[in-house]
This record gives structure tokens, C-alpha cells and sequence, in this order.
């Protein structure tokens, strides 16, 4: 894994279109505030199963996602990143083989460092878990020199869990506390880009201050804001870190 | 958790003599080069359960722990450690109040910045998991302003497990493999200086080589000796580490 | 979720036609007794895995689901429920999208306060995990507002797992024992509507004394027979119950 | 267990002086209101452990025990419970047999319904798992015919766990989520109380606010304020609850 | 591990006087009648904590005491059992180093081929678990050349951990799943022995009925009565069994 | 399960070409000398995701399945075993109903007495749990009377899961340590047929010999190679084996 001070490309797999702002909009920003190329990508626009609003507004789905789209672009904008919507459908998810095919072309092409996703478990979601199924596989797929593509093999990028919504029902492990504070402006301006979920704004800046609590309970430095991750894969190196 | 680059205190804590060469010989060995003060507490020096051989060549008890002092302190020299041994008998090894204050004043007058110590569980020794729950307690001691102590109060050193015999049995999960290479003719040399123990001598370099080609693995670089390490604690810092 | 002394409706949705009786049929007559509507799916009548007897006896595939159907309600009419048979196919259970529709549908239109269904691991059948994690993903799909449908989004019915055969190798956990003591007989009558599957009314009648006994050990009070549970989702209320 | 129309007794035994308002103060006041009997027990004044601003003011341990003692004494007032103090010590809380006896006999002679206490593991505080083993032993030593003791023995109290600082690392499971919106303004007092503790004050107001989100996700219903228990022994009655 | 048909040692070592009737009383008349030494200790006579009807009865400590042992040794006598009563107390049995040195030189003395003991839990019962530990703790200790003892190192003996009263609420695996129908009169009449508990003799008929079942679905072999053990380390030898 | 001593049916089903001799070759070795059948089911050749050296070199998919196929058919005949390819793809391999029912008619054909596979998790490759449960749903349909095939339905055979690259991050359980020390030789032959992994001959010889060391601390008898394996149901029979 490249060390912050080295460049590199930090992907973000999202089963909807805002997961990425709440759960790891501290981590874009701070890594492209570093100069990292940041790349998000979006399954689904989360057109049926996380705009309530819009369907109680009497919008169709089309229009939904025209919308839903406006908000991550921006949002992504103002993190830093680059954003790709993969149009795959939501409530229910359903993985198919050119989703997976296209996640294997996307890691041979754009070659992460480091890679972020769903937990590992959701009760409240499956959308979220299948995502992270679907990661884990296609990575293992980009490493293999038999998988057909027009890109070489890539090496062994590192996978992160963001947070999920409620992560003691999920099998959460808290491995890392990412400390997001340089960069917490930047989440929040995110996160009010998401218009129609304005209750949400305050709910992850609060999760935010209760995660840089804990960050200072956990290494005796003042942390203001942090982002929970957990670790897929063993950290490799020469240091306790 | 202080960098690498930079000078701190890495402390570990072994149930027995031997414990700290085949187990963390290889962070010792790095941390020491780098300029660290590396420091190994001893409870005991394993004369009952882990000096078979002396026994049956019909050592005393003072004998033994004579011997198995002497080839400590030749072993730790090697790795650039200090060593200090608390003599506080095995199998087993039963906690004290004044063996936990020990312990709590060494952590408020070293003020380690990393811990390393034993695995949680060991169905086949229980002298190691009881010196762990006695390093988290000590620890969690040193940090409490109400302690009596002429020190000042710690602040929250990291705590990583090493590897036990039996990693499936210890319910011993690998958060951490560090790359030994550069200092493993070090570990080697500290290893050979354990005469009584020549069987493990093989043993513990095929495991490191076994944790080498799995940090091969998990990270797409050459390693070829590793040593495998457990968090207790999140880790805590501005990147995906 | 609604008291108990209200009226609301259960459903329970079960792999194969014997299921719902031999693990939820003391609930089921509890609350059908309250006023409660009570209703069944069975995804299939268990024709292929659970008609060992009839394959025996030469029956076709036809035969046996007209016999199993017949058998499923009688037991649901003593039971007191409405039971709906979809016919899906056993041994496998092979989950498709209409089936999930299915659910969702019947979820919409139903509305029921609480689910009962498979437990979340079991070695021995692979159709049970499999109905289980159809009927979570179901639930969520009824809620979100995008799914189509001509019913509104539901609520948040609670999830009961039942219990499985051999519930320690199925992960299973026990969080509630339903006294089902004033329903019993009615349990034990529907019980031996199974004609082929005799030696499974002592087998359940035991079970049901058993976790009597330990609701007695766990509550101090007196319980004969009871039904053992396992939560998905956290109880919300204002009682520690 | 006592249904909450009723009358009942309800005992919080926590291991430091604070410990049961942050956590289980709207379930006290709840209860209280009620007509409930509450009771907390405090085994120590968390005088060395928890009283860090104190004995930086230079205050004695003596002193910090009287200003802990008063500001329970104040808390425990508004949310309506009594409150005793069995001055054990902490950091660390050694457990005794004469403190298990004390426990047994509490236990025999105020007879609760529902005991509430500390998490099974908590790696940042030996404490609280210490009070938890001891609570739930002598809870059945309390149960035992042959205990010596001037009171009768007692039934079997439920025993729910309340959530401890870092949950995710305690392994806290989240049973039930206690709605304690309309007594949440007394909670809050109570916590005003800790006038050395007042960057806890919004902490813990945030972590209810966060668990009232959940507990209406988890219900359908609105609840505004919530604290998060974990259910020690199966839960025993005729109702999904 | 000595295969069957060859002669050997079992040993049970029972927290209370009649856990090994309920537990293991199969196993033993198994092995009892295969010729190998099998040897019960009882840890104390569950006078206080196991002996409700008695006291109910107005007997004294020291006629319980009495009474209990003449039924335990009835018993080991039926199943073809030694027994040693090692009177420890109960509820609460407390460790001495004194009981575990007891039982070093026991395992020293008689050499066990096979332990068998208690679960790793049990929140119902805290003198099981603590037994447990105890015998784990004591085998290592018979292992290690240090230790003091007339009596010569032992090798390996195999540990089982028999099935707890609530196995769902205890942890509880099941590895083994052991045919005692040859034997099972004995340990009914054994069991017949315990006169104060007539209420368990029908319970632990069912218990091992259930078991019974189990073993035939496991295998497809026809089995009447079991007993389902744990393994506490994994076994070793030539054959997939 | 059949003993040692009669003859039975071994099956192997194993992911890819090279698997079965990496992880159980000395299993099959053991069973083909004492006179059981022997035969492994290789569900794809590893053409994409284990044969990097072929691709580097230029060959096509179609005669990587030829080399592939040529070594293990090599490999078997050292091991003594009948070898059958069903060349279902790898990288993904992707579980039709074919695939499946190919499984049962095998299952039901030859009758294994005793089935080995791979682990139930591994991140690093999605081919082998899933092999792991295509498995466990054959073997349950081949137990059905009612699921289609020609032949009579089977028993209940063992399934044993032999050791995954990465233990630690699989969750396997060493449930067994099967010593292979008689027939080491043939596994070392069996794996040197693999030519383009050389790398890997050394770094199983060292596993066989690891395992043997801890098989040997867990029985007290001299063992120098073992292979490890996890139950997946509780064995069954009159003795602790």
C-alpha cells in the first residue's frame, strides 16, 4: 500500500448514490486534498430504496435519478472525486455478470491503492452486503492473469468497511479511526448537497464527533472528527501502525 | 502512535524467559535498529513448564532459572533489548497485586509507545492469556490520574498480540504482518542462543518464512520473513494503514 | 409492534408444508385464540425432501403435494390460520425474482405486525437459510417506497426465527420462550394431522416440555410447554421485556 | 418479570460512583415514575479511575470521594432512585468475597425484578466486566436454597446490560432499544449533576438521540431518545415482545 | 488417545455430586464396561447450590453433606465408577491453589486417557465454567517437568466437555455425538439413585432420546440413546472418525 | 462412518486442478493404501485463476486446460485415486443447477462414505466456499427420496474440510489432525507433478511438517506430517475418537 505522502488512486464502491458521502466522505477528501486521483462509483442511484421523498413528491423513477445523480455529482465535486453511476438498479440489487465484469475492467483500468466499501453484513440492507461481496470477488478476478481484459493484472489493493448505519447489528469491527477533522468542512458541504435527506446532516456529523472522541480515547491525541473503517485483509509492513 | 521515523519505546511483555525471542524477536530486532529503547519484561524465567530438558537432566530450580536468565540476556542483547526479569514463578503464574503494580510503574516510568504481549486465549498455556489480561489492566492503571505512582500518568500506548504456537486454538486473529526481513539473521542469531530449545530453531524460521509468503500476498510485495501480530485497540491516524 | 391484548396479524412464512407446525404452531394458536389473523406461506409443500414415506409408498410428485397440501390444512384449521401454498419447488428451493415479488406483495397487502420464519444457518437444509434470507430481503423491499406495488409501504414488523432441528448447529440463539402451555393440545392436534410423520409428535411434544422447563429456570414462573425464538431486529419499547 | 402497570424493584449496580447516569439513567427515571422502587449500588466512587479533573485540582482521595459521593447522591435524587455506596475502591475494583456477599444479600433482601449492569467485556475498563461476572453470580448464589442468609430466596431477576462507552469493542449485542423520550429532560439533569464531566453531558445526549433514531427504524414508531440494552437470559412470556 | 477395544483411564471431574449422573453417566458405564479404570471426582457435594429439597426439608449442611454422597457413590457404583469427594464448597466454589494442586497430582497419579469436565459457560451456573478452567489449567501443570509431584510427567489425555442444562446459552458445540444405547439402563438406574431429584430422571431420558435422534440423522446409523460432548483440543490419529 | 480397517468410498471435491494434492493428498494416499476407493472431482481445471505461469507464458485458455488436467491426472495416479474434470470455469465458477446436479447423481453413484471439500469462508478466493456449499446442498438432495436420479438415495457421509491458504483469515477449525506421516512421500511425489507452482512444494512439505509438531503436543505421540481438517457435523459412535 502507497503511503499518504506518495500519490496514488483511492476507489469508492457504493451500492447507492449518497452512500459515499455519509459513510466515507471524510476519507475522499482527505485523500484528494493529498493529491490521490479518488474515484467513486455508484451502482445504483438509489432511486427505489433511499428516496422516500421523492416518491412521496410523486416524482417517476427516471426523474428520480436525474436528481439523485445531481446531488452525488456535486457532492463528489466537492470532495474531489471523480464519480461513475453503473445504472444497476436498487431494491433489489441483483448482480449480475456484466456488473461484475465491469467492477474487474474498472480495477484493471484504474488500478486502486486502496479500495472502500459496504460492511460486511446488514440486516436493514442487502443491497449493502451484496455490494461488498461483489467487491471482494471482482478484485480477486482483476488479480487473476486468465481473467480476459485489455489490462494487466493488478497487485493485492488494500480493502476498507465504512461505517454502516447501524453497525452493532451488522457485525461491525472498528480496526481504524480515520482522523477527518483537516477535511470535515468538506464532508459536511457534501453531505447538504443531499437535499432531500436534510435530517441526515446532522445524524453523521454527530456520528463523526462520537468517532473522534473515541479516536482520542484510543491514542491520547486530540482527533475532532474521525471515520470508522474496518480492515478486510491483514496491513502489511515494516511498522506497528 | 509515534512514527517509525521518529524515536519511542516499544515494551514487551513475556510470561516466560524465551517468549519475547520466537515470538517478537524480529519487531525487537527492528524497532532496536532504528534507533527505538526496546525493553522486555520477564515475568518469569520459565523454569517449571518451559525447560523440559534441564529437568530431566536433573537442574534445580535455581539452576535452571540461572540458565535460562543467562540466555535471555544473551538473546535480548543480540536484538539491541534491554531485559528485565520479575521473577514471578509459572506454571503457574499467579497474579498479584504487587506483579500488577510492577507492571504499572514500569509502564508510567518507560512510557512505552507500543506494547506487545501474548494472545487473548491459549488452551494450552495459561500463563498467557493471564499475562495478557494483566498488561491490559496495567495499562488501563497507568492511565488513571487516581493511581498511586511517583510518576505521571500514560497515555494510550498501542497494544499488539504475537503470534501463539497454536493460532487456530488461540482464537488468534492476523490484523498485522511485519516485515522481519532486514533484521531476520537477528532473530536467528537470538533464537540459536535458547541450546536447550534447538527443535524450534527450524520451526520458528518456517513459520516466519509461512507469514513472509502470505505478506506476499495480502500487499503485492517481497517479503520473505514476516512475524504476525493482533490489535487490541482500533489504530488510530490520517491513513489507511 | 402491537400488545398482545390488540389485534394485529402474523404471518409466518415456511420452506416447506410441515414446518409452520411442528416450530411456530404453538404461536400461531396463541394469537390466533387473541384475535389475531394468522397466516401461513408455504413456499412448497416439502414434497421432494420431506415426503420420505410417500416416495416410499410409490406416490408421484403430484399425489404427494395433494396429500401434504391437504395434511398442512388441516393442522393450519386447527391452528386457527389461513395458510396460502406457492408452490415453488423444494430441495432445492430455488429463489427467483417472482417469488421475492411474491413476498413483497403479500408483505404489502397483509401488513403484519409480526414475521416468523427459518433460523439463519442450519447445515442439514439448505432451503430453510435460503427462505429466511428471502423473507429479510422481502421485508426491507415492502418498506421503500420506489418498489412497485398497488399497497403502500409497510412499517417495521418484528422478525422471529423459530427453531431449527438441531438448533446448536445452526448458530441458533435463544432470546425468547413463548409459553404456548394454554394452546398445547391444539399444537399436539395439528402435530398428528402429519399422518407420514409419527414419531415427530413425541419428538416436538419433548422439545416443548424441554424449553418449558428452561422458561421455568429463566422466569421463575411456572411454564409447562414453550416455543423457542430468536430476534433479527432490536425490541423498541418503553419495558424491559 | 414484573409487566411495567405493575409494581416492581429495580436495582443498577454500577461500578463506579457516575456510571449509572450516563447509562441507565432514563431507565431509572423511567421506572421511578412508575411507582417502581429504584435502586443503584455503586461500588465505588470511581474515585481513582474516573475523577481525573479532581486529583489534577490536587484534591485527596478522601475529597473525591465526598464530591462523588454528593453528586450520585444529587442524580440518583432526580431520576427517583436510592442510591448506596459500597466504597470497594476501583482502578482496580478487586472483588472480594464479602462484596459477593454484600451483592447476595441485597439481592435477598430488596428482591428485584430486573437488575441492570456493565457489558460482558469492555477492554478500555476491567471494572465494569468485573462487576458484570460478579453481578451474575451473585445473582444465583442469591437463588441458592443453601446460602446462608436471614432472607428468603430469590426468583430469577431478568438482568439487562446497558451500553458501555465503546460498544463495538465490548461486544455489546443491542437486545432492546428503551424509549426514553418522556423522560429524558430528568436524564439530562441527572447528567448535569457531574459538574467535573460536563463535555459528557452533549456525548451522552447525542448517543440517545442516535439510539432513538434506531429504535424508530427498529419500530416504525417515533422515539425521540433511546439507551441500548443487552439481554443476559432469554426472555420468558406468552407474547412477541 | 487409546482406541476402545484397548484398556485405559476416563476420568470425570464433577463440580457438583451428581453432574456426572445427568452429564456423563453414559460414558461411563461405557467405557466401565469395556474394562478401563474410570474415576469420578466430585469437587464438592453441591450441598448448598444443588440441594433445594433438602434444605426445604430443614436438613443441616453437614446431613446434606452426608446424603449426597451416599447417592453419588450409589451411583458411581451402578455406572462402575471409583468416586473421590474432594469437599470444596459450592455455590460459590472458590479455587484454591490447594484444589488445583490436588488435582495435578491426581491427573499425576491415575493418568487419564481421556477428561471429561464441564462447558467453557455458563451463565446459570458459575462453578461449572470455573471447573472447567481449573481442569485445563490442572492437565497443563501435570504436563510441565517443573512442577512438583512424586508422580512422573503425563503425556496428552484427551478433554470432553459434556452437555450443559441450557447448551444454546452456554456456547455449547457438539463434536461428538456418543452412542450410549448398550448402556443406557445403567444410567437410568443411576440417575434413579438421585431421590431429591425425580423431575430430572424423565428430563435426561428425553435429553438423551433427542441426542439419539440427532446421532442417527448425523450418521444414518440407527442409535437410541446419546450424550453430545465438545472437544477442547483437536484430535489426532489416522482416521477420519 | 466406516472404519479404517473395511473398505469404503473417499470423495474429493475440490475447486480447481491442483487443490485436492495441495490439501488433502495425504488423505488420499492414506485411504487408496488401505484399500478404499479414492476419487476426486475437480470442478475446473484453475485455467484462469491458478495457472499465471501459463498465461505469462503465452499459452491459450484450451492448452492450459490440457497441461492442467495432464498434472493432475499425474498426481491422482501417485495418490492412488480415480480423477474426473467437469470443467465448470473458474474465476469465476459459477454454480448452474447443472453443476449441482452433477454433484448429486455422483454422490448417489459411488456412495462416498466420507466427502472432503474446502473451507466455508476465504476471502482471498470466492470459487472455494462456494464449492464448499454446492457440496453440503448435494450431499443434502442426494439424501432426498423425492429429488430425481437412478440411483437409491445415500446415508449420511462425513464431510471433512481440509486447510484453506490462509487459516487465520478463513475461520477454519482444526477439528482434526490426521497423521500422514506413512504416506508423505507419495504426497510429495503427488506434488511435485504440479510443475509451475515449485514454489509451492517446499511451502506444503512445510506446512505437513507444522502440523505434525502440533499434532504431536495435542496427542503426545510422534507424528512428523499431518494435515489439518474441520467437522462439519458432530462425528457419531461409541468411542472418544
Amino acid at each position: 500500500m502507497t503511503k499518504a505522502a506518495e500519490t496514488g488512486t483511492l476507489m469508492v464502491v457504493s451500492a447507492h448514490a449518497a452512500d459515499f458521502v455519509w459513510r466515507a466522505g471524510g476519507a475522499i477528501a482527505l485523500y484528494a486534498q493529498r493529491g490521490w486521483r479518488t474515484r467513486v462509483l455508484c451502482l445504483s442511484f438509489g432511486e427505489r430504496g433511499e428516496s422516500a421523498r421523492l416518491w412521496q413528491e410523486g416524482k417517476t423513477v427516471e426523474e428520480i435519478k436525474v436528481i439523485r445523480r445531481a446531488e452525488a455529482e456535486r457532492a463528489a465535486a466537492i470532495l474531489g472525486a471523480e464519480v461513475r453511476f453503473l445504472d444497476a438498479g436498487d431494491y433489489p440489487l441483483d448482480v449480475t455478470s456484466e456488473l461484475r465484469d465491469a467492477l474487474v475492467q474498472e480495477f484493471r483500468q484504474y488500478r486502486p491503492d486502496i479500495i472502500l466499501t459496504h460492511s460486511l453484513q446488514d440486516p436493514y440492507n442487502m443491497d449493502h452486503p451484496r455490494t461488498t461481496q461483489l467487491v471482494l470477488e471482482s478484485r480477486i478476478l482483476a488479480q487473476a492473469h486468465g481473467y480476459p481484459s485489455s489490462y494487466p493484472v493488478i497487485g493485492a489493493p488494500s480493502v476498507f468497511l465504512y461505517e454502516p448505519h447501524q453497525p452493532e447489528q451488522c457485525g461491525f469491527r472498528i480496526d481504524l479511526l480515520l482522523d477527518i477533522t483537516p477535511v470535515f468542512d468538506k464532508k459536511r458541504q457534501a453531505m447538504e448537497c443531499m437535499e432531500a435527506q436534510e435530517h441526515l446532516w446532522a445524524y453523521y456529523t454527530d456520528v463523526a464527533k462520537r468517532r473522534g472522541v473515541q479516536a482520542g480515547r484510543n491514542s491520547g491525541q486530540r482527533v475532532v472528527y474521525a471515520e470508522a473503517y474496518q480492515r478486510v485483509y491483514p496491513s502489511v509492513g515494516g511498522e506497528f501502525l
